[in-house]
């Protein structure tokens, strides 16, 4: 006993299979999901196969979209000799809401990282050869981690033989953090890539 | 720009529904739908479907079962003189994994809150003293918050003309903790309830 029935036990183990979904908040949401009164469990299951059947990755960024290609290749205004080049299709939407950037984007669908197994012919780097020519300018946005870092000195490896401009994120200290609560590795980066005003 | 394609936002509204679920969890749920590679999209959805449509209210204590009556209730080696009366159906499942009760339970489906406009009418409670015969011990086992003890103290005040035994779970010192992390009012409830060696 103590076991809940079939049905909920699956739907908890396929909740709490999310990324960030702990046992607790799959149990939660199962229960939530069973005091559904209306139309809302169809159109939730409605929307997982939804997203699935519809979205597609862009077959020039590799970004996700609805309309091969997605709107950002396929905007006019966009800049399409500067291309910013990041690990998951998701970052590409943190970028947008900034509203800072007009180029065009490159999506690599990974990383590179030797323990999990993942090298460069896992990384959707032939298409980003193709799309460079010259006077392209690459900005590598990859994580500020060990893996990220890797990855971008590849990719300027790469590069390195064609005179193309290639370019990284500064780090530095957060807008709204405070020097109190930084880092010493990303103080040290502040210094070294201090502006002058 | 720099929204999500529909059928993305849609699921990410949908998934930002859940209780404890914010907007960051529902976006990397949602991609984590968009990455599956199999038939696991499908069998969530199936899921959520399957729990909406095999799980009912049991129509002797309320809690959930793909079976009416539940297995708890058409137990013979379950003690039907003894109800634990708790407020939703998930609680049952918390006393049976502590495998230390043997009775029956009764749930209430919601707690006396004025202020929410949830009186005695909106809880299950004429079938509960439908149940409630001689002999019947009535555990109360709402939470220990105001509304709890509110309708702890209702439900007792429903049986006082009978001669029934009517008990509430026992306040204290939870195991494993530190009294020096209890606070005032535990502290006063475990003097109180204090018990001989």
């Amino acid at each position: 006993m103590g076991s809940y029935p079939n049905s909920v036990q699956q739907l908890i183990d396929r909740f709490s299979r999310f990324p960030g979904i702990g046992k607790k908040t799959a149990q939660r949401m199962a229960f939530y999901v069973m005091k559904y009164d209306g139309p809302e469990a169809a159109e939730l299951a409605e929307s997982i196969i939804n997203v699935k059947t519809k979205i597609r990755f862009c077959a020039i960024c590799g970004g996700i979209t609805e309309n091969d290609p997605c709107t950002i290749c396929t905007d006019p205004k966009r800049n399409k000799e500067m291309i910013c080049v990041v690990e998951d299709p998701q970052d590409i939407f943190i970028f947008e809401r900034s509203s800072s950037y007009r180029g065009v984007y490159h999506v690599l669908g990974g990383i590179l990282s030797p323990l999990d197994g993942i090298g460069p012919d896992d990384l959707n780097l032939n298409k980003l050869i193709d799309r460079v020519k010259e006077n392209t300018e690459v900005i590598l946005a990859t994580n500020p981690s060990v893996e990220g870092d890797t990855t971008a000195l590849y990719i300027n490896k790469l590069f390195s033989k064609k005179n193309i401009k290639i370019t990284r994120l500064a780090r530095g200290i957060p807008v709204g953090s405070a020097i109190e609560y930084t880092d010493e590795a990303t103080l040290t980066r502040a210094l070294e890539g201090r502006t002058c005003l």
